[in-house]
């Protein structure tokens, strides 16, 4: 964590400087704004904690209910939301908290005695095995107030409005701020009170009834499956063993997925209520909770469970259905979008992969730095364009999965032959449920693949996957990936070639025109910016810390920013071995020892990867997702 | 983390029920109170947080200065202190925004240019070798705004009363509040306004000029050495290589002690003034900040900093003193004492060592379940006695390890035979400053020895050494050590012995005994509350946690407590490696097969180790640290 850089702050170092719109931001909503999320639930919070870090620009989220999430909803976190909320300052705090998935376990019925369960499987969470971040279960209201916490200690210092809905928009060709929003006050002073505010651009995170998706004429794709389910949190004394390890269990009476919850008692199960007739029309959501909790128990015999407080319960209908673009501007009509579509807004499903808020949270942080880029005049409007191109497969992926995922969730015990054929599946793809498998195809954001080959361990389009490499200055071992805060900004790492600091090398002729007038770095930062501002650049040494001089490494390395312009120590690396970390970044991810540049966006996908030597391809693909900063700046309208 | 027991908590888990006295807790300062603590500083703090844990006893703190404190004073932070804060929750929070000391260099005059600097040595910090908690460096203003926070968060509520100093006080010899005390508005409102409160006990941590130990005449006992060193926390830029590194820096013109600070920016440099002249009178003190900078860069030779920013100042002479008795009541008076002295109120000593403030948590630490102890009539009020017993040779033990050390590090080049000298001896002494020297010796709450060959690994009156175990409930490899929480209770770890869960075995003898009314824990603990409400009884199987069936385990390990009479999981554990975890804490620490029973203090200091079947000597120790709950409880007077 880096402080202290405009001077000394006493106090907790997490509260960043008030800067921009922060400064004096007016609790009421005002008539006009950049930017207005629709809706504070994963999506849309990460999305307003990651404006926060946009101060220049106006952001309001709006929200219907007049507080704080207080219960249910999701709870499955990938370690790729674990890795997310590492990059807004947050993980160590929720990790504490949360209740960590070391195993997942799977009942069937006892073949000597069908109507008991039996335990057939244990099988480790792939988790440890796929990333330095733990698969967790915790509340979404959690989340929700860690990323409204970040969100306020931004420098944009944004909060909800609380209690207002969302009532209709009509996005005018022209003007300034050409999206009309109507809005009523549905909790406070104001409640019943309707009014119209301007916004240069709408997000609609307002979930599985998504009013936005209404208004832009988006319609949900897919069907809606004829199976129906419980869920409850419940605090129980039992004598099921299992009850503190997930747990797919399978019986003669039903399915139950078995969720144990944060805080060492509370449990979730999702418990399998059959297929839902035609004329249904549903009834089943009138379930109520004596009967779910007697299905429960006609599903664990011979174990039971003494429910002792029900926290929240549930009956949904398991729908699958994809919104076909993510904004409101079809194909080839000439122009940017302006509104937008997250979350369950454009995908809904079953909840029983535990993917939902993770996707929706990756949505958010994809379209997030790339309004930031555009309203401030760093990259051209068309970057939006890439919000639906690269969120829609992705989604249309999570339904293909779901969709096979509950099928065999559901199934009876007749249909199944192997029991272990759950376990396989939920680890052969481990990749997926993690969050890993995201890989965007190229575009004015991510290069083909031409240099692969140079970085076979950073795959083009993926996330940048973190290694331990040590830090020059002090020697700590520190995870590189992690110094990749969601702050906005891009990295551009240069892995070194094989010669020292301060010896002619390929890396230092890098280094000398990355400093130079006509870099793209000084090209896309604006001049009154810090020189790291728009380009995070590091360096990765092939040599152990104690060989690298870092007296004679290039100071583009080692920039003198901020008001006092202090040196900047922490992008200076070595890749050896050492006393505290067995890491080689190169050996671990395939790196050229003639040296690479691994070009990473704001939401830590691989954008680019190059050859030292390719200055002139590396200014080309900038040019082509950044605005220069040399004549004022284009802000558009 | 546990929590959701007392039913399903929405908000930070962090934050505790309210409960007895931190109920509608007066904001005013009341005219009686049990405890009064005099400072807030690091000693006075974490007494306030442990004391939160006590909510049937009334704690106020009183404070000269009118808020938290900015800036400047202490900041290293040995592994012990860490792992103390992991006891308090929060340590992975602090780590996160600590200075992480992974190695200490060593300068020298270089031989062939004398008036030059050169590095002599690298060495790797030792706390990564000792314990699973690293070494930081981390401003003590943040440390208070910790364990504040955790003291306004458990069920006291205790917050500083800030703008009050102390004036005076009188131990009279009887009646209920037998301690009077003198204090005296000094901010706010009442600024100026004498008042006089009555105290059962009275703490005082208010620093080197200690008005508490002054009222009740202890002496500060040693010499004020005459020896001078300039302090300074500064943002810089520099071509000094080793600015992010710890280094000891010893020159022909004088030495410096630098210090990297929190945030990638800031630094603390202790300058070397050199010798004091005995008619100086303090004049030293008055050195200016320029003068200070001055004589840095002379040492720093050929090196040198250009200050951008000077955060905090100051000059002291070195002393080492410690106060003969930590508390009022000189030996064999035959009363138990009233009023404590913590922290620097009686140890002073200089800052290089790094072990201040840390010295004074572990005062704390110590002071702070005895008074809750005492209070809430679980022990007698002699228990108060070995306060003073135990911590005064540990002060004395720093105050020579301190003397050792500043005089090695103030030495001139030309005394140093080897320049590896000082960093040998660094590391070789490295267990006494992570904090894991302290042993207290046999008294009523640590026994003899007689059984130590039971479980080596674990010495008697040392803190107790966490491992990694597998926590049966859900395969979670977790640090045994770190389930045992600032939270007032002992702990009794029952390592099996190598029967399974279920079998006739020793252990399940134990358990039998322990679990009935002739058992101490249930003579000692109060009727009303819960079973492990001052026991928290753990197992440890030797066996793999799937090999443990946790529905055969003794109740004794799964109470059923809180008001909805949940069972607790999180009691039983299993010490064979699993695909999380390589440790086995048998092998680890030594431990007899035969099984041993472990009890550990509030403190965490290994307090007796019983082979399982010495239950009558287990329950004759317990009868000497605690009253029987059968009779109504005794509160002293």
């Amino acid at each position: 964590m880096q402080f202290h850089h405009h001077g000394y702050v006493s106090g907790d170092p997490r509260v960043q400087d008030a800067a921009g719109t922060g400064i004096d931001r007016p609790a009421e909503l005002p008539d006009e704004m950049d930017v207005l999320i629709v809706g504070s639930g994963p999506a849309g919070m990460l999305l307003a904690a990651q404006m926060s870090q946009f101060p220049g620009v106006t952001t309001r989220i709006v929200e219907r209910r007049d507080g704080r999430l207080v219960l249910g909803q999701a709870d499955g976190i990938q370690p790729r939301s674990v890795e997310t909320f590492q990059a807004f300052g947050f993980a160590e705090a929720i990790i504490a908290e949360a209740y960590n998935i070391a195993y997942m376990n799977f009942w069937g019925p006892d073949p000597e005695n069908p109507r008991n369960i039996v335990r057939t499987a244990r099988t480790e969470d792939y988790a440890f095995k796929i990333s330095e971040f733990p698969h967790l279960i915790v509340n979404q209201a959690r989340v929700l107030d860690y990323f409204a916490d970040a969100a306020a200690k931004g420098p944009g210092r944004i909060v909800p409005d609380y209690g207002i809905e969302f009532v209709g928009l009509t996005v005018h060709p022209g003007g300034d701020h050409p999206v009309e929003v109507r809005l009523r006050h549905v909790a406070g002073p104001r409640a019943g009170e309707e009014r119209t505010v301007r916004a240069k651009y709408v997000v609609g995170s307002d979930g599985a009834r998504s009013g936005v998706r209404e208004a832009i004429g988006r319609k949900h794709v897919g069907q809606f499956a004829a199976h129906a389910w419980g869920v409850m949190d419940v605090l129980v004394n039992t004598d099921f063993p299992d009850w503190r390890t997930k747990c797919a269990i399978n019986s003669t009476a039903g399915n139950i997925l078995h969720i144990p919850r944060e805080g060492g008692y509370l449990s979730r199960m999702y418990i399998d209520l059959g297929e839902v007739a035609a004329d249904d029309d549903h009834r089943v959501r009138r379930t109520p909770i004596e009967e779910i909790i007697r299905r429960a128990n006609e599903i664990l015999h011979p174990y039971a469970i003494d429910v002792k407080q029900v926290a929240w319960h549930s009956v949904y209908e398991v729908g699958h259905r994809v919104t076909d673009k993510f904004d409101d501007v079809d194909v080839d009509q000439g122009h940017a979008p302006r509104v937008f579509l997250t979350g369950d807004a454009c995908h809904t499903h079953s909840a029983k992969a535990g993917q939902g808020m993770n996707v929706s949270m990756q949505d958010g942080f994809n379209l997030g730095w790339k309004l930031g880029h555009v309203l401030t005049g760093l990259s051209p409007a068309s970057l939006l364009e890439t919000y639906s191109a690269e969120r829609q497969p992705v989604a249309q992926q999570l339904i293909d999965f779901d969709r096979e995922w509950s099928t065999l969730m559901a199934r009876k015990p007749e249909e199944i032959s192997d029991p272990q054929e759950l376990a396989n599946y939920y680890l052969g793809t481990a990749e997926f449920p993690s969050g890993f498998m995201t890989q965007y195809g190229p575009s004015m954001i991510v290069t083909d693949a031409s240099h692969q080959g140079l970085a076979e361990g950073f795959p083009l389009g993926k996330r940048f996957k973190s290694v331990e490499v040590v830090r020059v200055c002090d020697g700590n071992p520190v995870h590189l990936g992690h110094h990749a805060k969601a702050d906005g900004r891009w990295r551009i790492y240069a892995f070194a070639d094989a010669q020292p600091a301060g010896e002619a090398s390929a890396l230092s002729e890098w280094a000398t025109f990355m400093a130079s007038p006509g870099s793209p770095v000084a090209r896309f930062t604006p001049e009154a910016a810090d020189a790291d501002a728009v380009f995070d650049v590091k360096v990765i040494y092939q040599q152990a810390h104690e060989d690298v001089d870092v007296t004679r490494v290039p100071e583009l390395f080692l920039p003198k920013t901020g008001p006092l312009g202090l040196t900047d120590w922490e992008k200076v690396y070595a890749a050896a071995p050492s006393a505290w970390t067995t890491a080689d970044i190169f050996a671990e991810r395939g790196l050229s020892r003639d040296g690479v540049v691994v070009v990473v966006r704001p939401d830590q996908y691989v954008a680019g990867i190059f050859p030292l030597t390719a200055t002139d391809e590396l200014t080309s693909f900038l040019e082509g997702a950044f605005l220069s900063q040399r004549e004022p700046a284009v802000v558009p309208g």
